[in-house]
């Protein structure tokens, strides 16, 4: 029990100081590693593997919606990032700048692909000519490139890994329809795969796409009361179909430019994931994500040999049943394989020893409530699957409850300080004007997070200029 | 008809121009296009979907052999790749270098990963302390950066998609067997997936990877009878863990540098498909990798639209018997059709019409022998996957076929010559001396290919150089 407790005192106390418990908590179950290069990562196998679930779910819900992926290049002209002026402004700090092919000086510079508009706009000129070339549905996974000034794991870092899907309609309507269309994929997403209740709505001004018409986002509420913009949907209008000339053949005889849209989630959603599910021992994971969904814990088992029979034989059956499992068999105490597991989040563990044995049963601890219950060998894998579901939507349950706690009505920018300062979103009247939310960030340290799509039908007044305007907004602090 | 010749006619001979031939395929079948910086390559949804097979079928092989995924920086300080004399020596020539985030010039200047030895060292000297944490099993796939003089789309880019296996273990003994289980697991992929017969065996100190011990590789015969490296496995010795300090404290109490591996392949492995297989009518696709495995071409349904109905529900059978299947209703007369999927290599064509209606069957192509035969409705999706494997099958046998066909004896330095020039490889006794490779490539053009594993029990000389040796080696011509 010494050991138990010394170990758990690894993690920095997530209560008064959140920020180092985030990065302990990704370090110390090695999820991920510092690379050499600053605000570049290492993810490790306990953290791609992660990854490489959300990358199965989302790439089936992508194909499914009618897209296809594809591979464009990472190394992009200088020249295609300053054509359309808003891209280049919003995007020129951040971009990593190719020089040199081997001793040769490149005639014009490139960039790493911070993002890929401009790039895929180029290919999409090269191949639109009809109506018939339309819709084109592509998606990538990629990795980009935006360095800064400060990082953190999963969070912001110079490179991090996401999938950009570019898609080009014949018609606004039709390019408005596919960005909330993406948009609700996510958070459909979210909710039965990480277990994370969004906020979605519409970017502000000054919060929108570089480049873009408008942004659409989610905004998922992090344990310490601020906002992970999650993930992002833009209905890019026709900007960048205007300055690389991507143009069809309509029906009616003439000639017209696309409307495109682009979305994109990174593995930013991992960090969302420790920061709404982690606890003081460390992970949650949602168990659809978890490498391992149960791991078995046989104890004692130097003295009783059956025991590890038994455990090998649960480990078949779970395995067969499709669940992804982990049999610990390695020389520690139980003690010590416990505190292991349960700083990885491992949504359940399955002990079994000799008195166990006797009984026919095994003790199932899972790991959001941390309560036991004991299971006999009687349909043992359908009760496993079962609890892990209950797992799933219980942690979606307490997640949105804790986000629905944390929203504050604000009618002043006094009270929509004190909401944020006290690590709440706050729901406001609100003009919307890029001016104004200058004057609210540099007084409250908030930014505008969505105005969602349903809006009440009330009118009022912006709640820090005083302006009259129909639309209600959340503010919040924000990752 | 004429439609139909006009049609095959758009690709390059490919018996007097194989090269223009090869490109034709390539951009002509939307497989890929050019990027627009020099000798990248943008990877269209039909080339990407067969990169996606490819990945999904050698990442199941990765796993099951007791790897796992994980995710290294793509930006490397300069000073990493120089630690090791031959791998600076090797690679130097062909690094993008990144010299500027934003407006800032960097302190030290990055390279983009033209593989990835140097940075996963460096990760591996912080990981690994004790016996108890090897072997170290990772795989990543990634994208790599190697600026060429020469490119061609798939063979030689400047950007390409890859895996690259690295592992570290306590013993050379343990490092070898790992580096030729890997080459086998290659050997078994090329067969079982691309239907790609290839010759496996030990590379030539010239030949071997910049800064290992051993490289072990598999090489392919194109069509044009020159060959083509489809993936190698390398033996890495110490060399990396003494420039990057791996070390871990055996069981012994002693402190000492691990043994690595590394190996990898490709989306050079889609060129090695369609030069293996491709014929005048354009690619020819084995079907495990093939995006659509089955192409439904309705006939003459305007006058009868029960002939539609059938095509769709035969659509629908084939899916649910787990094959990838395309039902092509567009505004196209058959013959355009014919050859449009003729040409992207399609396995299996399936024609419905009224005809084919009243006698209750349909007709059935394969494209590897462009014979037709008639299949009843009963058991169709049953006798078509069977008839996929046939043309799995005969591809392979008959890849395999020309390859032996092409294998000559050669004695002397003129003897490979002629064999080469009528392309042909040429098994050799050689010495495996670099000076003498030289040589050969200096007065044949041709080089080394691979040096078999199981090696003939018999002593001869250098059909060269003239020196004593016990080695048979093959040599081509090649990309």
């Amino acid at each position: 029990m010494a050991k138990e407790t010394q170990f758990v005192k690894e993690l920095a106390d997530m209560q008064t100081d959140f920020a180092t418990w985030y990065t302990d908590v990704c370090l110390k179950t090695e999820l991920v590693d510092y690379g050499p290069v600053k605000g570049t990562m290492a993810i490790r196998p306990y953290g791609y593997a992660i990854w490489e679930v959300i990358q199965a779910e989302l790439d089936r819900r992508i194909k499914e919606t009618g897209h296809q992926n594809a591979c464009f290049p990472t190394l992009i002209p200088f020249s295609f990032l300053q054509k359309e002026a808003s891209h280049i402004e919003g995007f020129a700090p951040e971009v990593a700048t190719v020089t040199h092919f081997g001793d040769e000086e490149l005639s014009e510079k490139l960039i790493l692909r911070p993002t890929s508009e401009t790039i895929i706009c180029h290919m999409y000129s090269k191949w639109v000519q009809s109506y018939r070339d339309l819709p084109v549905m592509l998606n990538q996974w990629a990795n980009v490139f935006r360095c800064e000034k400060t990082t953190r794991p999963f969070l912001r870092t110079s490179e991090f890994l996401w999938q950009e899907g570019h898609t080009a309609h014949a018609t606004h309507e039709e390019a408005e329809i596919e960005t909330i269309k993406m948009l609700n994929v996510y958070q459909e997403f979210m909710k039965n795969v990480l277990a994370i209740p969004v906020l979605t709505g519409r970017k502000s001004e000054k919060e929108k796409f570089a480049g873009g018409h408008a942004t659409y986002a989610m905004e998922a509420m992090m344990l310490d009361g601020k906002s992970l913009q999650a993930g992002t949907s833009h209905d890019l209008g026709q900007n960048f179909a205007k300055v690389f000339d991507i143009e069809f053949l309509d029906k009616d005889g003439v000639l017209k430019h696309v409307w495109q849209t682009s979305w994109g989630v990174t593995t930013r959603l991992i960090g969302a994931m420790i920061m709404s599910h982690g606890d003081q021992r460390g992970l949650v994971l949602p168990p659809v994500v978890a490498p391992y969904q149960v791991v078995i814990v046989p104890i004692a088992y130097g003295k009783n040999p059956h025991v590890l029979d038994k455990a090998r034989e649960v480990a078949e059956e779970l395995k067969n049943y499709g669940l992804r499992v982990v049999l610990d068999e390695r020389d520690q105490s139980p003690g010590w394989k416990f505190n292991e597991w349960e700083m990885k989040g491992v949504p359940v563990r399955i002990e079994i020893g000799p008195k166990d044995m006797e009984k026919n049963i095994v003790m199932a601890m899972r790991r959001d409530t941390l309560e036991k219950q004991e299971l006999g060998f009687a349909d043992l894998a359908k009760n496993i699957a079962e609890l892990l579901e209950d797992v799933h939507e219980n942690m979606y349950n307490k997640a949105e409850k804790f986000l629905h706690e944390h929203i504050v009505q604000a009618n002043d920018m006094s009270e929509l300080k004190t909401s944020v300062d006290n690590g709440n979103f706050a729901r406001v009247m609100w003009c919307g004007c890029p001016e104004c939310e200058e004057n609210i960030k540099a007084e409250t340290g908030a930014k505008s997070l969505v105005m969602p799509l349903a809006q009440p039908r009330i009118m009022g007044k912006c709640f820090a200029c005083g302006k009259d305007t129909g639309i209600t907004a959340y503010f919040g602090k924000s990752y």
